[in-house]
């Protein structure tokens, strides 16, 4: 597979863990997949040992602050992260916003960890597909621990935190009794709980909010002989850290123990093919010019919105 | 177009604004839209009178509050007012939270008033898509104005609140300083600011802080001579209110004025078109086993998940 763009050593440098390969790859797949298809062919292959973690939750949860904290008590056990935070930021601007990131800054110097950043990329979208194809790249690179970090509020945001083995969903005191997190619609989707800023006295009341909700509902709990469990951390004393770093490591071996984990392989892997062949979809309506068409002869009131879309659906 | 169903009836009923048939024809087009393709071709073409208003802002920034008390206020100036509330709900359950809806109930025994509660429907997807139809569906069925609200996190949700005429994005106080309208990515897609819940003490410091962020930045503002106010309101005392309509009624004549009304109206109809295609493409998938064979061959090695999505792109 050597090219003139030497994808052959950029392949063989990602495997081993090579950071600037691995910035390099990354940028290239989410600005252009095609090119570095049969690279990220073989990514995929290399793929699959990372425990997976999604992290979600709304805005001002404190997620980041979290990330950051998980981050560093892994390392502290001598394993590598690979972080994946994906920022809603401005579809105009197209600039991730740097507060959050750089409270990460003393992990940065640190060779087993890599934070990356994905904006949120406009109408045209991408972000899932982008952000699953950069948590490959990780895992194959050989990182034992790979965070991906989404605000829970957003079909597709939603979607990419879920397409992990452990999905983790973070809520803060104050933020109104934890409806935040109903109305984020991620309530059911944790494999484990956390509430942070738990060195604030409201968060007795967040952790018995939540835990009272999961009495209520028990449509994900136990599906799989799993009690999601309510964990109470501050990232600010460090309190929870250590012991959340050992349920997502007993919710990994309950995945493979229960047959779970092979369930959720396939899942992720449907949510992988068909957010790409949406990419896919987009990308070549973007590239020509039947949308421009399709939306003319909509405005002429020769075709209806639906009749143009399912043209444009024959065109690509 | 009379058929077994009725469809002949149902679209002369909507039209003549029956409400029964608007909501009959609302649950057709959400669920199965195939079914209802012809009629909605007709609702299309009889649509594009209302004045169509996006709303949108992080959780807890009292959007539907907003909305309600906007609602009155167009009432009493004699408008009917349709509303699009798209619920961010889980994705397991399917249900929408109706705490927000709750508040409307005072809206509810007004003929000149409809409210219709979209769910996230799970990662089939389609939420655009049918936000979309509905707002044609009220804009044809002769809704003055049509309101549609979404939380202003979330690329689908955005894009929703961006298909619209005027985009109003509301902040409140002590919600972060502000910092959560730029989390959500959504400030710079605002022709208006308001700022909620103005009654508060704090409410001057968001006010101040967005109006630094619009100076510092202008890659919309005056981009099409208009200048985007950040207005105060508050829904408990009525402050601002009326404010906010009569700058809503300028926006729309600023928009036929300057030309960016017709601007606007091609870039709503490009997001409807490829919000259907994707919608298309996704029930397409859906509909057969070729995501299933895909997910076997990528586990056996055979392709890989971008192979895999080409492959499944040309079986639809």
């Amino acid at each position: 597979m050597a090219d003139l763009d030497g994808n052959d050593d950029i392949l063989s440098r990602v495997l081993a863990g090579e950071t600037r390969a691995i910035a390099r790859l990354m940028s290239r797949v989410e600005g252009r997949p095609a090119d570095v298809a049969p690279i990220m062919a073989e990514i995929h292959k290399n793929a699959g040992r990372a425990h997976v973690i999604g992290l979600t939750g709304v805005p001002g949860s404190g997620k980041s602050t979290l990330v950051h904290a998980m981050a560093k008590a892994i390392r502290a056990r001598g394993k590598t992260v690979g972080i994946v935070a994906v920022d809603p930021s401005s579809p105009y601007s197209g600039g991730a916003i740097l507060g959050d990131r750089v409270r990460m800054s003393d992990l940065s110097t640190d060779e087993g960890v890599f934070i990356r950043s994905l904006a949120t990329r406009g109408a045209l979208g991408g972000l899932a597909r982008a952000a699953l194809d950069t948590v490959d790249v990780l895992d194959a690179a050989g990182f034992d621990v790979v965070l991906i970090e989404t605000v829970g509020v957003g079909q597709d945001e939603v979607d990419i935190a879920e397409a992990a083995q452990t999905v983790l969903v973070v809520s803060a005191p104050g933020l109104g009794d934890g409806i935040q997190a109903i109305k984020a619609g991620v309530l059911e989707i944790a494999d484990v709980h956390v509430v942070s800023k738990c060195d604030k006295e409201e968060s007795s009341r967040t952790v018995a909010d939540l835990k009272a909700m999961l009495h209520l509902g028990s449509t994900v709990r136990n599906r799989y002989g799993w009690e999601v469990p309510v964990l109470r951390t501050s990232a600010e004393t460090n309190l929870g850290i250590d012991e959340l770093v050992d349920t997502l490591e007993k919710h990994r071996t309950h995945l493979t123990e229960s047959g779970e984990g092979a369930i959720r392989k396939r899942r992720i892997l449907e949510t992988r093919i068909l957010k790409t062949a949406e990419d896919l979809l987009r990308q070549r309506i973007g590239e020509g010019d039947a949308l421009t068409s399709a939306v003319e002869s909509t405005l002429d009131g020769k075709t209806s919105p639906r009749q143009a879309a399912e043209e444009l659906l024959k065109t690509v």
